[in-house]
C-alpha cells in the first residue's frame, strides 16, 4: 500500500510502500518508486517551481537554500536534510529534475544515499512501439527502477519520449546523439554541433532530467580504443569516434561544452558524462583508452560545476572482479567525487543470456565501493532488445545488487528489511515473508508449486526439507522447551542438566514433528 | 564435442569439451563435467585401484607418490602435477574419490585450482522420485556441476543413492545423518553413534566420495545459536543440537571422531566438516556461534589429517558483502588452509525466488578471496524443492560466479574463454558466440526471438541497436579504413590527417551502414 509522509509544507508528501504484517509485528515501510495510482501522474513539483526563481539544485545547495526537493529526498532516504544539502553542494550527489518534468518525484543519487538503479527502455529501428515503451516504464518503476533512460532510435523518437515523460514519476535520461543521428539520415560524419544543440533543446523543453554526453571521446584517444579486443562498444562513443576521424577535428561536444553547460543550467538538466570508450570485454578493462577518457570527464566536471550544472560520471562495462575497485577509486579521485553511474560491470564475458547475473555481481561490488547508481543489464544484453520479462529480470537483479551494497555500506535502516523478512521466515509467517519479498508474486508462486494448499501457508515447514528435517522448527522447539522450563539455554548448559534433559526426552514430541 | 587428452599411460584419458569455431579460429577446449556419452559411465578408475595398495590420496601425496588420479587432475586443470602433489600433501586441496566409485572422473578442489561448483539434489518426504533424481544428476553435470550432493530423505534413500552413484561421473557427497534419522523413525533424540556409524559404512560401501559431518556442533555452542534471529538453519546442525540438549551429552560425532576418521581412511572418503551453526540471515553473520564452531572444525581438521583423511570445511550461508572476506581469512587461518566449501553466501535476505542471484554475488566474492568450492543455491531456496529448470538456473549462476573468481584470481587459461567469446562477438560470428556461451541454447533462443532469420546470424548488428547504431560495426569500419590506407590510426592522428579525413568522408559508406 502506498502511504505518504508529510514534510514541512502540505505539498511535500513523500511516498512509501507500507507492508502490513500479521500479529503484533509492526508494518515495514519501503522506498517506493512505483508512482501514484493516477496515470498520468500529477505534477507534484508544479507549485515549487512557480514559487522560486530559476536556478539548479546545485546552485541552491551552494547558497545553503533547502528546496522542497531536498526536503523530499531527505525524508525519502531517512537522513537529515543537512546531509542532502552538503552532498549536493559539494557535487557528491545529484538531484536530477528538469523544470519541465513536474511529474517527477524527487530522488537523489550519491554515495551517501541508497544505491539507485536505472532501467533502459526505448524503441529501436528493428522493433517495438510507443505504447509498449510506456508500459515498460511503468513495469520498470513498479519493480523498483529509480530512473529510466529512453534510448529510442528509429522513427517517432520525439513522440515516444513525450509519452514516457508525461507518464514518469522518476527522472528520465536520454542520449541526445541518437536523435541527432536520425536527423542527419544516419550518417555520423554529417553530425554537427548545431544539429546536436537543437536536439538537446528540443529534449530539454520536453523535460528530460539527465542526458548522456560523450564529451570525453577525444580524437587522440581513438587509436587507443580501436585496437582493443572489442574496440568501441558505446554507441555514442563510436559515432563520435567516426565523426572525429572523418573530420580530423576534436569532438564537437568537447569544443562546445561550455555552451552545453549554459543550456543544461537553464533547465537544471544533469550531465551524465558518458564513457564512450568503456571496455566491452574483460580483456579491455581499465585500459589506457578508458582511463584517458575518465580523466577528461574529471576536467569537464569542473567546467560543469562552474555553471552550477549537476554532474555524474558514467562507468563500465566489462570488468573482472579484481579490477573493479580501481574503477571507483580513480573515478572518485579524478572526477572530484562526482557520483559514479556504472553499467554493471559484467565480471565475465562467457554467459550471454545471463548477463543480468554476470553484471549483478560486478554491480553489487562496485556499489559497495561507492558507486551511486547502477544501470541495469537484462538477460538479453548482447543478443536482442529486452521484453517485459527481461526488464523485470534486470530490475530485480539490480535491486538485489543495490540493496546488498546498501547493507555492506551500513546505510541507516537498510538491514531492517532483511531482519523483518528473516524474522517472518523463522516464525513461519509465510504470507508476511511473501509480502516482504522483493518480488512477492514469484516467491508465492514458487512456494505454491510444491505445496499449493492454503494450510501449507501456515505450516511449520516447507517442501525443501519436509516436516521432520525443518531446522527452524527444531530450533523453535528448543526455545520453547527452555521457556517452558523457566530456564535459559545458557543456564541449562552451564549448570548441567541431566535431569532437565531426561524430561526433555520424556516430553518427546517437543523436539520433532512426527513425520 | 567431447575429446580426450592422453596422459602418461593409456588409461589416463582426460576429457574436455572442444568447441569448434568458424574460419581460421582455433577450437577452444573447456573443462567438461558432463561425463561420457555412455550411461551408466564406465569404471575409469578400476585398473588404478586394482594396481595399488590401499591408501588415501593424501597418504600418497605425503609420500610423494603421483597417482593416476593426480596426473589426471593436473591435465584437467592445465597445471603441473607437482602443484597437485604439493597442494594435496599440504591439505590445501582434496581429490575426493571413494575406492568404491570407480566411475568417477577425478577432480581436485583447492584454492590454487579452478573454483568448483556443487549441486544439491535428492528426494524429500514431500516430493520426487529416484528416476527424477538421476535425471537431475545428469542435467546438473551437463551444465557444469563439479560434484553433486544427494540430500535425499524419506523412503528409498539407499536405492536413490545407488542409482545416483552408478550414473555419476562426478564425486557424490551425502549428509549421513539424514539417513540415520530415518532409521530411528525421525526422532533426533534416538540418534546414536552405532546407528550413525553403520549408516556411514553402508554409504561408504556404495561409493560416496565425501560426507558432511557436523562434528563441530558442541553442546556449549548451542545457546549461542538458539537466540539468533534465525536460530539454527542447518538441518544436520539442528538435529545434533536437539540430540545434545536432550541427552546433555557432547555431540557423538565429536566424541567418536577418531573412529570416524578410521572408517573414512579405509575408503578414502573426504570429510566435508559441516557448519551446523552457519548463519541463516545477514543479522546472524559472523557471530559467536558460527565462529566458535569454525574453530572446532580447525581442530578436527588436524585430527583427520593424522589419519590421512582428506578434509574440507563448509561455510555459510547468509553474509553481507562487507563480512565475506573475514569468513575466508578466519577459515584459512583456523583450519590450516584446508579447502573452504561455502553455500553461497546470500548477500541479502530480501529476495526469496532469486536467491541464486543474491548468493551468486556472495559466491563470486568468497571464491575470489580463496574459497575452493561453491555449493549452489537455486531460485527455489527457502520456498520449495528445485525442479529441473531450477537446477539449471542454480548451476549456471554458480558457474558464472566460479568463472568470475577464476578470472579475478588469474587462473592460467581462464581468460582465454572470455577472449574467444568476445572476439567472436566483435567479429559478428554469431554461431561461434552461441557455441562458446555457457548456455548456448539460451543465447541462441534469445537472439532468435527478435531476429530469427538465418541471415541475421551473419548480420553485422543485432536487434539491440539495429544496423545504424552498431558500435562494433563502426569500430570495424574505422579499422578497415586505416588498413586500406596503409596507415595506423596512431599515425593518422599523430601526423594530422586533414587529407586522409577528406578521403574518409568521400568514401562515405565506410563509417556507417545505411539504415
Amino acid at each position: 500500500m502506498r502511504v505518504y509522509v508529510q514534510g514541512s509544507r502540505r505539498d511535500v508528501r513523500v511516498p512509501f510502500r507500507e507492508v502490513a504484517l500479521s500479529g503484533d509485528n509492526p508494518p515495514v515501510r519501503l522506498y517506493d518508486t512505483a508512482g501514484p495510482a493516477d496515470s498520468p501522474p500529477p505534477p507534484v513539483r508544479k507549485a515549487w517551481l512557480a514559487e522560486r526563481g530559476a536556478g539548479t539544485q546545485l546552485k541552491f545547495a551552494r547558497a545553503g537554500l533547502v528546496t522542497p526537493e531536498m526536503e523530499y529526498v531527505a525524508l525519502r532516504e531517512g537522513v537529515p536534510v543537512s546531509l542532502v544539502l552538503d552532498e549536493l553542494a559539494a557535487g557528491r550527489a545529484v538531484l536530477p529534475v528538469n523544470f519541465n518534468h513536474p511529474e517527477c518525484e524527487p530522488m537523489i543519487i550519491g554515495k551517501r544515499f541508497l544505491v539507485k538503479v536505472n532501467a533502459n527502455i526505448g524503441t529501436s529501428a528493428v522493433t517495438s512501439t510507443v505504447d509498449e515503451e510506456v508500459a515498460k516504464l511503468q513495469w520498470a518503476t513498479r519493480w523498483g527502477a529509480d530512473t529510466v533512460m529512453d534510448l529510442s532510435t528509429g522513427k517517432r523518437i520525439h513522440e515516444t519520449r513525450e509519452a514516457i515523460l508525461r507518464h514518469s514519476p522518476v527522472p528520465i535520461g536520454t542520449v541526445p546523439i541518437y536523435q541527432a543521428l536520425e536527423k542527419v539520415g544516419g550518417d555520423p560524419t554529417r553530425l554537427s554541433w548545431p544539429v546536436y544543440r537543437d536536439t538537446v533543446i528540443e529534449q530539454a523543453e520536453q523535460g528530460v532530467d539527465y542526458m548522456t554526453v560523450h564529451a570525453g571521446v577525444l580524437l587522440r584517444y581513438i587509436p587507443l580504443a580501436v585496437s582493443r579486443v572489442t574496440g568501441i562498444v558505446s554507441r555514442g562513443g563510436s559515432l563520435l569516434a567516426a565523426w572525429c576521424l572523418a573530420h580530423h577535428q576534436e569532438n564537437f561536444l568537447y569544443t562546445n561544452f561550455a555552451e552545453l553547460c549554459e543550456i543544461f543550467a537553464r533547465y537544471d538538466i544533469t550531465f551524465s558524462l558518458g564513457d564512450g570508450l568503456r571496455p566491452g570485454s574483460v580483456a579491455d578493462a581499465n585500459d589506457k583508452a578508458q582511463l584517458a577518457e575518465l580523466k577528461t570527464l574529471g576536467e569537464l566536471t569542473k567546467v560543469a560545476w562552474r555553471y552550477d550544472v549537476q554532474t555524474m560520471i558514467e562507468g563500465p562495462g566489462h570488468v573482472p572482479m579484481h579490477k573493479i575497485k580501481e574503477n571507483v577509486d580513480l573515478q572518485q579521485e579524478w572526477c572530484h567525487e562526482a557520483p559514479f553511474y556504472t553499467l554493471g560491470p559484467l565480471t565475465t564475458d562467457i554467459a550471454p543470456g545471463y548477463d543480468h547475473i554476470t553484471s549483478a555481481i560486478g554491480a553489487a561490488m562496485i556499489a559497495m565501493y561507492g558507486t551511486a547508481m547502477l544501470c541495469y543489464v537484462t538477460p538479453k544484453e548482447h543478443l536482442g532488445l529486452p521484453d517485459r520479462e527481461d526488464v523485470k529480470a534486470g530490475v530485480i537483479a539490480y535491486k538485489i545488487a543495490a540493496h546488498a551494497a546498501d547493507l555492506a555500506k551500513g546505510h541507516p535502516g537498510a538491514q531492517a528489511w532483511d531482519d523483518a523478512l528473516s524474522k517472518a521466515r523463522f516464525e513461519f509467517r509465510w504470507e508476511d515473508q511473501f509480502n516482504l519479498a522483493l518480488d512477492p508474486d514469484t516467491a508465492r508462486s514458487f512456494h505454491d508449486e510444491t505445496l499449493p494448499a492454503a494450510p501449507a501457508k501456515t505450516a511449520h515447514f516447507c517442501s525443501m526439507c519436509g516436516p521432520k528435517f525443518c531446522s527452524m522448527k527444531i530450533t523453535q522447539d528448543l526455545q520453547q522447551y527452555a521457556a517452558a522450563h523457566g530456564i535459559t539455554l545458557d543456564e541449562a548448559v552451564a549448570v548441567g542438566m541431566t535431569e532437565k534433559s531426561a524430561e526433555f526426552v520424556a516430553s518427546g514430541g517437543e523436539v520433532y514433528v512426527s513425520g
